[in-house]
């Protein structure tokens, strides 16, 4: 990677609001303190935490544009604008970056949907990115709780609260949470 | 079609407990009044309603060798029990009573799970699975009243409640139900 720790933080935290960037420190904690407590490389965490909303500010065109151009996810296109941002996240991550480790990328890529199968670290950030001390909204606290002794009941709480949010306000879901969501509660089955 | 409508009625009542069998009664009625109000076959609907149910009540192991045998969706194999009796009752249906209508046959198989691109057929009668006058659930109310003026209103509100109740039992979700109620918001947002 061609860029430093600081360089990095320097070269993101440029590209988003304030408030924004204070978000990011708080999942780089959370992701940290995650993977320290469910045995994930606290390392890796933090440089996808760092880099997870990097695209979030960007223009709508210009996120569009990359999809196309460097044809990322197609099926993302049918889906919310706010999905958009993880995908070019975790490719500007390699591509301007220098990001090379696939599961720091994959991590940035599904931080936002989740996907089927999640790895340890795609867990770590997607959680910390649902819990981290700035996050307000309705069951949060209940999240925070679960996060002390499981990393899937957690998340699986956390999609639960989008997809509630979602159907509550009549929106589109996106369905790789659904399967997400799916996956983490057999797995949960599977250890009970 | 080999049976006459009381041969029918006789055939498949014989299948399920008194009270389900009121159940069906119940769907064949509301089908036919959808059917008159939103300006499908009343004749389909109220066929497809009688025979929706034929197979609720099979042994599971009964319906799982159909599927099997019969090559019916693998992937509903890997969901819930509860979905299967849709699959091979639209079977039951075309092979053991003769119906050849492909709208009637698919009405009753994508009457529990709902699908993308919906026939006229497939939301009525699945929306009077929902809503038939013995019908007793949190939201059955709403979803009678959304009913008066727009089917898929009134069907997106019964997706809304199946994935919210599968929700707040943490029990796993199919994903067609989902793809079938974003579909439902997608015709409706066209629409307004």
């Amino acid at each position: 990677m061609e860029y430093s720790r600081d360089g990095l933080i320097e070269a993101v935290s440029s590209q988003m609001p304030a408030k924004r960037w204070e978000h990011t420190k708080g999942v780089m904690e959370t992701a940290v303190i995650l993977a320290g407590r469910f045995g994930a490389d606290p390392v890796k965490a933090e440089l996808a935490a760092i880099l997870h909303d990097v695209a979030k500010y960007w223009p709508v065109q210009k996120l569009h544009q990359m999809m196309v151009e460097h044809k990322l996810s197609e099926e993302l296109l049918h889906y919310d604008k706010q999905l958009w941002h993880a995908e070019v996240g975790a490719f500007v991550a390699e591509h301007e970056y220098g990001v090379t480790d696939a599961e720091v990328l994959d991590a940035i890529r599904y931080h936002t949907s989740g996907r089927i199968g999640m790895t340890l670290l795609d867990k770590v950030v997607c959680l910390a990115d649902y819990m981290e001390p700035g996050r307000d909204f309705p069951g949060v606290n209940n999240i925070r709780e679960l996060a002390n002794h499981s990393l899937e009941e957690a998340l699986a709480a956390g999609f639960d609260s989008t997809i509630g949010h979602l159907l509550s306000r009549r929106q589109i879901i996106f369905p790789l949470t659904v399967l997400a969501r799916n996956d983490l509660i057999k797995q949960l089955e599977a250890n009970s």
